[in-house]
């Protein structure tokens, strides 16, 4: 028996990089709740509460809405693995280091990958992604709605129109967007999204929320090869967590119940005032931070609500201003990587963290650490 | 905004099914501490003191032993899809559920999958692996340690001893095994483990500890074809947990504060003395089950210390006692499935479940359940 070794004790971070993202208090006591079985009714019954809320947010009525016991990452291998193999031809828009990521998922379940691409941060134009898709004849297509990497949105009508006429079904990645800004699953008409939980829902990471249109679901069930991934293969997830209740996996009960508080909060304020509270901070932190004399790398109106990107300004040393915030006011932001390394901060204000006060604390601290570093 | 929704309120269970297992108070409140990014050097250093904890439970001196940010059924899907491809020829030892799963899942990898099979609930013999191994000169071979659907606990010597004689690696299901029982990685000569949080970890569900030795990597780092998953690539893994630190996913922070602290009891508690406790608690519990007139399925010296399986007897109703006992006594045990479907019940006493006032209780229940029902 050796000596009692000390209880861990985490700093207290402020957490405005670009995620994970504050958790709310309710949200943490969730998951210190005594734990039940992965078979127990209370389970099932919290899983029938969360996967309404999660239509709510992706603005859809897609049967097959839930959650993977899994990360964002886990969700975008799932949304490849599920659908893209070595007869697909898989068209990926790529402007960022996530879209980057869909592309190697595909390119390593054996399909024929074109790479769209334009230079991180720019977005796509319906007449290039027309273009794009028409000349290829995809049978698949990828785009990242929100991406992390740059800060841009990217519209999905167009990719999804242009897809649907010739036969293809449309991924798209929702990490960064989800509860924050207007998805429109449906109305877009996206065939399969994935998420995480710890960036606009607010809580710690470790799920990632799912939704998948019949049209989508009917082509899988119609698939004649085996599906690689036994752990995110979504038939036999529907078997566990739809109707039949089939024991597939030990769901992490605990971060359920997080999910569940999440979402809850997320209900009791409204989808449309939530999305409302992003967009106003999110104007009021850039207003505030071109009142510092930064320029944005990213142009209206493709800005995400959730994450900010400012070019660090000729002089500055990127690490030394990161430093400067961690050290005198406990904030964590983050830097660029990939094409952007050193060339812009990324500034995340999503879930419990969109806040006025916060608008008012990075400005404040931005401008401190601009003067002093 | 709808009105304000109750927070969740689970029911306190009695968790003495095959896992999850009742979670000690100090894990539960590591849960709710505050959260660090995936990339905070405070992260890094939980993650390095976990990391020896886990070569202490498993035995093993691996450099490459570390925590999978998914449930055991992904430690099982990592183990497999690093290491079994098309060109495997992949001997899976079968007498129970998961070591089929195992199969399945190198089918679904594209090898040449070898079912050595036995009924559930058996063991298989040093001649029997040997004979099978020799006979087959696989690249792969796969066995259960604790076969969570039966009880059977199955010794690993002979058939790492075969495999490495014809130049296979082997894979090690370390489920309901690790923190228990003695594994003994480095003495048996298994190349890859996994395990899960929930079991004799007693922590929530969610996340994955796995060990791979250095042979086992240099096979991977010497693999020409590209490993399908992205998520659970033991390379790109080794960048993120290991030296570099570089950013792969958003690692689910509360998992690893809790499996901290779970580890942290372990080795306060000392391995040897946590595993003494466990069989002479395991030894209790048979010798009271057997004094209420029931039969075990398992035979000495087979048995696991972690998971009971008593034979239901003749005209008694497996979910009448099993409603008795979550009814009278919040008392949650599992039934058998597969092969052993209303056959056995499977009782489980892990990690904080493993008490002598556990076994009394169990024993008593029981009585009254079979008295009742």
């Amino acid at each position: 028996m050796s000596s009692s070794i000390p209880s861990l004790n985490p700093p207290h971070r402020l957490l405005f990089g670009p995620g994970p993202t504050p958790v709310a208090a309710r949200v943490y006591e969730a998951m210190a709740k005594p734990i039940v079985g992965h078979l127990d009714p209370f389970f099932f019954q919290i899983n029938e509460e969360i996967r309404p809320w999660l239509r709510m947010v992706y603005g859809t009525t897609n049967p097959f809405t839930m959650v993977l016991s899994g990360t964002g990452s886990a969700g975008m291998e799932a949304a490849v693995s599920n659908f893209v193999h070595e007869d697909t031809k898989f068209v990926v828009f790529i402007a960022g280091y996530f879209a980057d990521r869909i592309a190697e998922m595909g390119h390593r379940q054996g399909a024929t990958v074109v790479r769209v691409e334009k230079p991180w941060g720019e977005t796509f134009t319906d007449a290039e992604v027309r273009e794009a898709i028409l000349r290829e004849r995809p049978t698949m297509v990828g785009y990242v709605t929100a991406e992390t990497s740059t800060g841009v949105w990217q519209g999905g009508n167009a990719i999804c129109q242009a897809a649907h006429e010739v036969g293809a079904l449309v991924i798209a990645d929702c990490v960064t967007s989800l509860g924050t800004m207007p998805i429109n699953v449906d109305a877009t008409g996206i065939d399969i999204a994935f998420s995480c939980s710890q960036k606009g829902l607010s809580c710690p990471p470790g799920l990632s929320p799912i939704t998948v249109s019949e049209n989508a679901m009917n082509r899988l069930r119609a698939r004649q090869t085996s599906n690689r991934t036994w752990y995110l293969d979504f038939k036999l997830l529907d078997e566990y967590f739809g109707g039949q209740k089939r024991y597939h996996h030990t769901a992490p009960i605990s971060m359920f119940y997080a999910l569940r508080e999440g979402l809850a909060l997320i209900a009791e304020e409204g989808v449309e005032a939530r999305f409302a509270r992003h967009k106003a901070n999110h104007l009021e932190l850039v207003a505030g931070l071109e009142g510092l004399g930064l320029k944005m790398l990213v142009n209206n109106p493709h800005r995400l609500w959730t994450l900010h990107t400012p070019i660090i300004p000729e002089g500055k040393d990127d690490m030394k201003i990161r430093k400067y915030l961690l050290d005198q006011y406990s904030i964590d932001i983050a830097g660029g990587f990939g094409q952007l390394a050193g060339k812009i901060w990324r500034i995340g204000l999503m879930g419990e963290g969109s806040k006025k006060e916060n608008v008012a604390l990075l400005v404040e601290s931005m401008g401190k650490a601009l003067a002093a570093a």
